[in-house]
């Protein structure tokens, strides 16, 4: 069901032959495309499809609010009438899949030829690392909007760009990067986005790391 | 640093001799207590431990709040205006130790004979039955306040009084049984509350029955 495009080739969204695609293109006469999702929605469709077949578990965590004022009207719930968003001192998903403790932010980028680093807070990374040291699998998705063509970024490729910025280099990872050292993910019916798969190429590479050491 | 009680004996916490315990014996000149902390707060303080000291990456999640309204005050930041209380679906912590994946839920009772299972929603036994099923690591922290006991109970524990429950069973657990099945974790100091020792224990059982497969 999933179509894997080798690295470096453009990603033709029109070759996709699902009926979720078809539907979609005879009532938009043109060519397939997500605008109007986000890509929080296709995770979130992603990982509902994974939890309702026994896939995996996992969620976007709530957003943090700073509640400072509440009103607890009669007969009714309670209304939060003050609060704050907070900075998330962690990733915005996590969860387990077949043992594996999974950690992931999915970030989108309008730009047609790189990911701009700013788009990554710097407790995410420290968080990430933590994660990586305690034997967790982290990663990115990232989505190029306007592309329509998503990847999967080990943690790994984006800690060294991440590094590399702080060293004075480039504020952002160039979308050939991404074709050379991320898996591209194509968009799908269901699951969504199935990044599941390229976490088993991922733990592959795990084990066979492991079994250096 | 972490004594260990034998099942069924009593805990008394007067027997501890940390220098926190020290001290605050001697300020209030009684015997040490835990009033005014809630178990909430003995357990994030134990994860702040655990991240810092690079044992593991587990966290709160933030309470799930259904946004309504929100200004944008000139130069300041936005304030939630409308908002409610949303039922969360899944368990309030989670996060990974040295390749499980952990998730948990932490809950006190009044109570000096029994653990109420009303305290338990019915969406947090099918989560964690779907994280058990995931190879994650699932269980319940329960402290009797008035007792100023804490138990580790694993979710197979919990799981089967809630069937029995289901079954026309009794609506509460037992302390007898958590004497008995769970493991009692006394307070400390740093970590407060140290429930990665029982996990310890919980994962060489794993292990153990994974080998009889």
């Amino acid at each position: 069901m999933v179509i894997r495009y080798p690295n470096g080739k453009a990603y033709k969204p029109s070759q996709l032959s699902t009926p979720a695609v078809k539907k979609e293109k005879a009532k938009e006469n043109t060519t397939f495309s997500n605008r109007g999702k986000t890509l929080e929605d296709d995770v979130n469709e992603t990982n509902e499809f994974y939890l309702a077949a026994g896939l995996a578990n996992i969620h976007k965590k709530p957003v943090p609010v700073q509640i400072v004022k509440v009103e607890y009207p009669k007969r009714s719930a309670a209304v939060i009438r003050e609060a704050y968003f907070r900075t998330p001192s962690t990733t915005d998903y996590n969860g387990v899949w077949n043992g594996y403790y999974i950690d992931f932010e999915a970030k989108e980028t309008e730009s047609k030829t790189s990911f701009p680093l700013k788009n990554i807070h710097p407790h995410q990374i420290t968080h990430m690392q933590s994660i990586v040291k305690q034997k967790g699998i982290a990663f990115f998705i990232v989505r190029f909007s306007s592309l329509e063509r998503y990847f999967i970024a080990p943690f790994d490729m984006i800690e060294h760009a991440w590094k590399q910025m702080e060293q004075g280099g480039r504020k952002s990872i160039p979308l050939a990067a991404f074709e050379e050292h991320a898996e591209e993910v194509p968009l799908g019916y269901a699951p969504r986005l199935d990044y599941l798969k390229v976490l088993e190429k991922f733990t592959r590479n795990l084990k066979v790391r492991e079994s250096y050491d």
